[in-house]
């Protein structure tokens, strides 16, 4: 996390307070379609309960600011302490991570208490703060924001794997009304881009993550992208033409990968009587061709791509290609903020005059790049400094946010990175052609 | 199941209803002090969610008896019917064990109504029937109280689990006020047995469960029974005297799962600066050295035994030696009725003027018996035969119930079984001596 | 171990030497044909490499025999001493045993340098050993013959199993010419036996296990045995009525086992184009329809029984019925001593004027029993006695021998015993009906 | 594989004959102090035994040279078309990797007429074929002799992990004599080099594999680079001043990786009695502190430069820096040539009046850059791209060589990867500082 100086805004204590109450409550607004037993199931090591998010990201504030300059700071409760650390060795003990499922106390509505206590004594804080204090504690609060949006996502990413495993098929919220079918979103097109010695990385303008820095020089060759992302449609003929079947177009440990656990279509797809259903945060319905393909691992998008004759983007490219066109600072697209949860066919043009459509937004996009340090690169001092440096390892990058996504996240130089295996984010496929195939290669 | 003929007691559909009411009430006290979170945890594949057992025996009358004698019959719900079937492979696919605990909906709440909903059925169809055909039927709803009741116990023991990885140590119900403290069950005493040609197994008066039966001769060398359970002081000192490091004193398989899981004490004790504590439906205490030692297993049972320089007794010296000490027909101890929920301390003498303390009630007792198919033995036809035979492999037999036993399954032919190396039952020790150590060698 | 007092063969030093010779040279025999690559593969946890053996059993003069009494004993090599311990924990630690196959050194040359060595020391050291002292030291050496003994079998039993993983099918030796086809061993017959109050256990002539004794009493029912082994053409007709697909006829257990392993036919079958073939000790052949099936799992002979409408039989009626037979002292059949290496057809009659065939030899018959000691059992003292006592857990007793058994290992009172779902061993099946089903129920 | 056309040396039919067969003799060299035992012996499912080393290398001249041009061409033996396959895909289904170590036959003996046989029909093929189809041929046959020499790398290196885990603790052959001691290599020094926008790749001077193509533009800032290798005497100070212990230093997944594993030391390290001893292929000796340190994960390089406050090399920065060095085209140092099987001790300079002293052989340098495609790479067609391409996931690079490297596999542009995870490569660690972190994000 950093918020390089000069672009800091200023933030006074009222505003800072309605930020927080704003963030805050807009977590319990996801949580409240789900019962208190939706929010104990933890379906997979990976997923937490919706319960444990709600304490979690609680707990950052009562840990990182709280702890530090409360008077006569103690733990709400010392038992959370242990209970609600992710991963922060810093901060001591935590309990077992595969475990959060097994623990029904504190249940749904005393994490709900927790963080009312915790809303208080926040509030009182940022009250009783002079404005020299403020401006220190300010960053870290503010990462509390993005800390608990980047947790909103989780949370909707792992109650719909939650729900998924439950043969009722239930639904978390119902389907809003729609128009009569999702629009053909055509032809894929291309969109060329030069090139050259350019800059990546957050431009100093606003918050960015610590990963995102140093903005530094790479060289690309001339190269295009995809103006839409990958679909349903497309993923159907790749099945159809033996996709999961023909070992040339696959990683070594891709092909493993899907032999050994039997992939055949993406995650959340099942196949009744002949015809693919797909499981949403809705419930579950017929894939629909028009849709961008989601759940994709990136062993899949990669071997998509092969199959395609295409490559996908190294990450210095995306964000070069997407600034070109025109959006790297206004970013629109199907984020959390539509409601739609789920991705929604490409329109007939990008956002204004831009001509990468669903850039930001429906799925995040696979790069080729793994998610390395960039040059200079060097984490935050003490516990804050494990939210990404010691991450950077068996991952790849990913780009642009998708409908699950809070709008605060979705920026040029924005980095999310998964295991290449992982699929129960939100992910989907922009192919590249030409140029550099990857950032650790050419970038 | 079986009820010998001669002796079914005859059951009015009034007098059966009001048993079922009775049953099936039982079942959601246990239950009430649960939160819906609580009862959605499986905390190991072995146990199941509360929810899952308050709904499994729902099921069960709902499959043996409505499906096939109620008019017009047409399942609750389709999908329940998956998901409710524990074992019986001739019902059909059932919903994976393991995750019983990813299934957050039916919730609570919505288990309750599916239960309202099937004991409705279940009081108009025994209303309705003529004599005839409610004869007919009420073995197998006798079978489903016994079920209900079996569950009520596991019930307790899974719930038992749940809260046992909780850091917040909760307690299912607080401690009941008790007298000083526990009295000092004295010293050990024994009680000697005859043998000769005897009979075992259940003798036709009232219930029995098919694995009872037949009826049948077995010879029994002279021996000798403890008169009490062994004590948690009594294990301590086994544990002062090395037992759980001395490789002589175990079977090889107990030997390799000790060390390969690090078992050095009872299942639910742990350490904390010197001092054992025991974790307890009311909470977590002090190990208390006049209480039975209980959730050993039977590896651990047999190397006490042996540190001991006794053995276990076969099951039938244990149910010879109870039946001859006038303990055959008058059931008496500390089982579930008493609300203890945890094994008392032995008093001086046994019921009545038995000699044998505590043979009903406060732990169950491990045999050296394997569980094995009595002379003759055949299982119920149809899928009500998937009881008690198809588990005869790979268990022991255990002895007498505990505190969490429903009454009336307590009786002198009582057969329990476990896994050689399951803890999370409440299972104690009764030392044997002399005669024939095991049942396969010589019952 | 044991030989009974009163029963003990005098042997003078000559007699001890000329069959320590014998015994020794015939180990040397058996591996003869297996190459140093052959001698050193373990295939999986259960098998012990060739080499391995032919070391361990050298260990066990060496540990049990010479160590107590050689003047001046120094171990041969002092990691020897670890290497080649198998399981005596009072001895001190071993190497891993699934890490057996990963030792190349000592190569099979070097442990032949090393048994060279033991023979040589324990000839010198019978040589000058008193009378008194002699007589005292014979049943160790003696334990150590049959000892030995047993790891020819396994020897034999392991590298069938090593080569079976080899797509080049290896034979261990060329089938020795035969005549034109095996006999059909016509019908299956059954053999009535009384049953009553009758002894079972080594009645104290010539040398035994401590398992088989005390000798004791068991009361038996009427029961009938059938007079040969379950034929390979038997099975086929199992599997062609879907024995391996039918969940009624199996142990939960054995249910789990066959579905996660697949297994479909017995472990050494392998169907090519329709047809069934069966690897041996002298390659692969056609499955033969007259032979007996061999390496089949405790799971599937008890559900092969059910099949059959029949059971197996327990040990004691075994034991009971093949003495009864004449059988008891005159041991006679298709052992190792025949070279055979395989189970042969039953002839029309059994040994001498036997009703019941195949008694001894051919293949190891699954009982009903569980392996546990007998009334009054004890393990003899220091590490000698965890030859048997602590593997009494788990595991299923096997009577009579198979065609790999030296003839010394088959006897009315032997029992062989390994784990419900083991295969590797030369194990088949023997039907039983009426009278007691288990050991641990009647006998 | 690639041979970039216009540098192609010219092979005469005898050139290459003669060629072949020194390489192919090599191998045989490197085998012969091993007994057939130890070249049966897989000891974990990355290690291959040595006779399939041996095969599979035949196998790959057979596959890929004489099944393409031998006159009535047929397999040497069908089965070893199967066993020897290593993953070459379309080449048809193999053998299971973990399962080489079961295959005791051939063994290997009849591996080297398997070798002899190939052999002599390569001889007499390179004999018979006209100018044209030679020169076609050529560069597969080139391609047979380096990916044999990397199978003599792996050769090595895989019998030293066997021969670890002897607790005989041999030796792959004695070490030679050797002076004095080894020299202290004194302090580490830097070398400063400028960056800027250059070029990395293989120049197309001689034979390359295809993952070092194409030579393409990467943009570097300022760094310099250590002028030795990390010492054992480094790396006891880093393990005394808590560097396994202290979680900061450490990316996530190498966290879990070494407290899941109890790595506490380097791969081949044992303390006895507070000494620290290493396993090499001339025995197991005392650690010598002048040494390189050598078999560390990537984990492990990467928790040290952070310990040293450096970071480690990208590979553009350790290729660019060699080449500036005058180390492009001069490749001198301790490589297998040298036959001294373990790394040396720096000496006071490097090659002729290089700066970088060890930049080839000693130790395999991790560096931060992950193993992704190089800027528009294509994997050749046909079989024969499946040797790098597929494996462009999870793993890293290494750059130099080692002790174990056939001199030909040591140049400015090879690409040697591995898992983070690994270690039984002889991998080693220089520092890196200023400048660019990774190849991912500023290469």
């Amino acid at each position: 996390m950093t918020t390089t100086s000069g672009a800091t805004p200023v933030w006074d204590a009222e505003t800072l307070v309605d930020r927080y109450a704003e963030v805050r409550s807009h977590t319990e607004t996801l949580a409240a379609p789900l019962s208190p037993e939706d929010q104990t199931v933890q379906s997979m090591p990976d997923v937490s309960p919706t319960k444990w998010h709600r304490a979690h990201v609680t707990w950052f504030f009562e840990t990182f600011v709280l702890a530090d300059h409360e008077q006569g700071f103690a733990p709400f409760q010392d038992t959370y302490w242990f209970l609600f650390n992710s991963y922060y060795e810093a901060v001591g003990p935590r309990f077992s991570r595969p475990q959060r499922g097994v623990i029904s106390r504190p249940g749904a509505h005393d994490v709900g208490v927790y963080r009312g206590n915790v809303d208080e004594r926040m509030r009182d804080l940022i009250g009783s703060l002079d404005g020299g204090t403020l401006e220190k504690v300010t960053p870290t609060i503010e990462l509390g924001f993005h800390h608990e949006q980047q947790h909103q996502e989780l949370l909707l990413m792992d109650i719909k794997h939650v729900l998924s495993l439950n043969p009722l098929q239930p639904a978390y919220v119902d389907r809003p009304a729609r128009a009569a079918g999702d629009p053909d979103p055509g032809p894929l097109g291309w969109v060329d881009v030069e090139g050259g010695l350019v800059e990546i990385g957050h431009d100093g303008d606003g918050f960015s993550f610590d990963n995102e820095l140093p903005r530094h020089q790479v060289w690309l060759e001339p190269y295009r992208l995809a103006d839409r992302l990958v679909t349903n449609g497309d993923w159907l003929e790749f099945m159809a033409d033996g996709g999961y079947r023909r070992h040339e177009l696959w990683l070594s440990d891709g092909w493993a990968r899907i032999n050994a656990e039997d992939w055949r279509a993406p995650f959340y797809w099942t196949e009744v009587d002949g015809v693919w259903f797909e499981h949403t945060l809705h419930g579950t319905w017929p894939v629909d061709p028009s849709l961008p393909v989601t759940h994709v691992s990136h062993y899949e998008a990669d071997a998509f791509a092969s199959w395609a004759g295409k490559r996908l983007p190294t990450e210095a490219e995306w964000e070069h290609a997407v600034r070109s066109d025109g959006q790297g600072d206004d970013v629109t697209g199907n984020l959390a903020n539509t409601e739609t949860f789920h991705p929604t066919a490409a329109s007939a043009t990008g956002a204004g005059d831009a001509r990468i459509r669903q850039a930001y937004g429906d799925c995040w996009e696979w790069t080729s790049s793994s998610y390395l340090p960039y040059p200079g690169f060097h984490p935050a001092a003490g516990a804050i400094g494990e939210y990404n440096g010691k991450f950077m390892s068996n991952q790849m990058v990913l780009r642009g946010g998708c409908a699950l996504t809070p709008p605060g996240h979705a920026r040029a130089s924005y980095r999310n990175f998964f295991p290449p295996g992982a699929r129960w984010a939100m992910s989907g496929v922009r192919l590249a052609d030409g140029g550099a195939p990857t950032t650790g290669a050419s970038a």
